[in-house]
């Protein structure tokens, strides 16, 4: 039987090594172009990007000063978005031309959406003009938009032409995109009607109608659509281009699975960075840069730190009365804050995908406190156990159990219930989520293991 | 300006409404079939997937019973890992046989490779026998591989054939997979040499040898590669369909880009539910299975918070002399585990996408370090006069600050390496690197704020 240990660890399925990196920076040290660019042609521009990314800001500099002429379209739009403007700099001005006409429409806004307005004017100044109008006209749609997102390649066709018709139409010195794997069909009116896989083409007569070997389902976006929406449906229809209409229901652009693909992981990176409290963080970013995006959260949590001390505060007399409480009262916290983490993170996906919805919403709170009861309960008796014998004080055991039951079942109420209602306020729940649910499970947690010490112990 | 208000909110980009769900509901309590039917019949097998999953154990019941011959292949493929079983149950015999006919080899697999064996073998029994010894040599390799999850259905052709003579064979009754979109090349050994891509195929004269429309680039992936770094790659190159060969490079199968986006979407949810302590959860798990799935996380942080209540227990004679210690120390954990989880939720993501190697490990260490100090020094100074202010002991205000630098420092470095080191044991840094670095934090922040009391405190 095969397994993972017969592989070559070298044998990556993709990426440059340790030793590329090595090899590269090397040749820049040595000022080498010829083995640089030997090193660097059977490189896919993706790899090269990663390169770029990776080594560090003195020796990004070097590489891009000697390797001016490298870089391409393809490399530029898989770099980090914070080291595009830097190479972009670099550029001459008539490389950048190349360079962006190159470019399909969609990867053009994206480099230019975020660049200062100099630096935007002379990227838009090196393209053709009609891609140059595509461009300005998805720049027209909001950041988050189907429309803004789109690219406007596409190969369209008359719903009444043949499969003979289609396929000398392409063999015509006819610009095509270079990736294309449907003909969408539309009516008189340029609205789309529907589509035709290549591969169905390919395998019909010449004679038939390209209406007659459409595929059955057929779902189109409109340009302010919410762009993540339009790439969670292309992963739950398992489609390979969304075609995108406008307030007429013509087709003005499609969204291709491999962009929707990119765009859902940096969505998935960035609720799961949220979660943590780090905001839109990527390894690239300087000292500076990452500290200002920890700070935010580092503060709001600092906020709730103090909130639950000023419980503990109100209970100073019974601490110094029993010491023992100071000691066991992180840990009923503590299992609070994990719970309600365990329970919240479930629903913020849930949410996310769309498998938290008002048909489950009650079933799944309700099964959360259950949860929280049982768990609550087992942990009740072990942390019981505990506290009664370290501490020679069976009053002690109870109380800690009897907190650690309230903390579980709120945890599993809160960690379900916040993300809900943040949902319904419209503020994401990834983002905020975390925050509100440790401080209810810290509040909880002290209050109601100090509270019934102080009734029931002293 | 368009922005999402101008949306009506039940204008979603898919899925099925609320509404829905509760016709069917109706429907199936009514026992009316026809209505049934004449609901579900527009819509997509994903999205009655979905309704599937979303309805109670009950009502689940009702309507498998009620709308038997309804679920076809593509359904049950959609449908949740741990309720395929309860619906394969559902059908008929003769009726699995359609169901699983239409599927692509490797949803068969997908289907069955959890089955028990008398389920597994009644499916098997009902395909036809060579898509039987397809999905059996699947099913041969490891659960992880390229090979366990690749489709056998693709379409090649020989390398030195023209476009007209792959149209002509297309045009024969072959039998052509639902969908494709690229002819991948073989020589005379059936090693694969490169691929075609169908518009580059439909845009060529007839006379073109193929090979000569090959495109540039061209990747395969051996069976036992593990299929989630073939899916990175696929993602990382834009590729569209990913070609699996054997040991003497033939090639076998195909993952197609569809598969690898859902497969990334479900790697990225297990990532984020592992980082949370959540096992393999599912929305749709009963009571007994969503509290076994949470206990062993919080046994574990039983085991840390009882270690860092220790530390505590070690002062207590301190915290019984200055009770406000008790007040402020968890003050100082809490910021510390923050801190840490920032740290190394950053870093597990960054070791999953590659973007931390041995070529930046050490830079992002130091950094993280580094902002741990900065960060550390604000809130010391913060929290330092909160401390001072509120107790009316200046000291105490030294005291807190000196911990908080230490615990966000310790909280970067820890952050960082408990997850490489982690990665390095082969050992998934996502599973396990949250007790260990929140652990670190709360004895860090426990011992350095009660020992320094100790020692300038009192």
């Amino acid at each position: 039987m095969l397994d993972s240990d017969t592989i070559d660890p070298e044998d990556e399925a993709f990426g440059i090594t340790d030793r590329v990196i090595a090899d590269v920076l090397a040749a820049v040290q040595a000022q080498d172009v010829d083995t640089l660019n030997a090193i660097l042609e059977p490189i896919h521009p993706a790899d090269i990007a990663h390169l770029i990314e990776q080594v560090d800001a003195r020796d990004r500099r070097d590489f891009l000063t000697l390797w001016k002429g490298g870089i391409d379209g393809e490399t530029l739009s898989e770099l980090d978005e914070n080291l595009r403007e830097e190479v972009l700099e670099s550029l001459a001005p008539e490389d950048l031309a190349t360079v962006v006409r190159d470019l399909e429409s969609d990867d053009v806004v994206d480099l230019v959406e975020y660049l200062d307005e100099d630096q935007q004017e002379q990227v838009l100044d090196a393209l053709a003009a009609p891609d140059r109008v595509a461009v300005e006209q998805a720049l027209s749609y909001p950041e988050e938009s189907a429309g803004r997102h789109m690219q406007s390649e596409l190969v369209r066709a008359p719903e009444h032409w043949s499969v003979g018709e289609a396929i000398d139409y392409m063999r015509s010195d006819v610009i095509l995109p270079d990736q294309f794997y449907h003909i969408i069909l539309v009516d008189p009116r340029l609205k789309a009607v529907g589509y035709v896989t290549l591969g169905r083409l390919l395998s019909s007569p010449r004679a038939t109608r390209l209406r007659d070997i459409m595929e059955d389902s057929f779902r189109t976006f409109h340009v302010a659509q919410d762009v993540e929406e339009v790439a969670q449906a292309i992963n739950h229809y398992h489609m390979i281009t969304a075609p995108v209409v406008d307030d007429d229901d013509r087709i003005v652009g499609v969204i291709t699975i491999d962009d929707a693909m990119a765009f859902l992981e940096e969505e998935a990176e960035e609720d799961l960075l949220r979660l943590a409290g780090v905001g839109e963080g990527s390894l690239s970013d300087g000292v500076r840069e990452t500290t200002r995006q920890r700070f935010p959260w580092l503060a709001v949590n600092l906020v709730t730190a103090i909130l639950a001390s000023m419980v503990i505060g109100l209970f100073e007399n019974t601490i110094s009365e029993l010491v023992a409480l100071a000691v066991l009262m992180p840990i009923v916290a503590s299992m609070g804050g994990n719970a309600g983490t365990q329970s919240l993170t479930v629903a913020v996906r849930a949410i996310a995908t769309r498998d938290l919805t008002g048909a489950n919403v009650w079933r799944v709170i309700r099964k959360e406190a259950l949860v929280g009861l049982i768990n609550g309960i087992v942990f009740a008796v072990v942390m019981g156990v505990i506290g009664a014998v370290w501490f020679g004080i069976p009053q002690l055991g109870y109380v800690v159990a009897a907190a650690m039951v309230v903390n579980l079942v709120i945890a599993g109420l809160a960690g379900t219930m916040i993300p809900v209602v943040l949902d319904k306020l419209k503020v994401d729940p990834a983002l905020a989520s975390g925050a509100f649910v440790t401080t209810v499970t810290d509040i909880v947690g002290f209050f109601a293991f100090l509270g019934l010490a102080a009734i029931y112990l002293l």
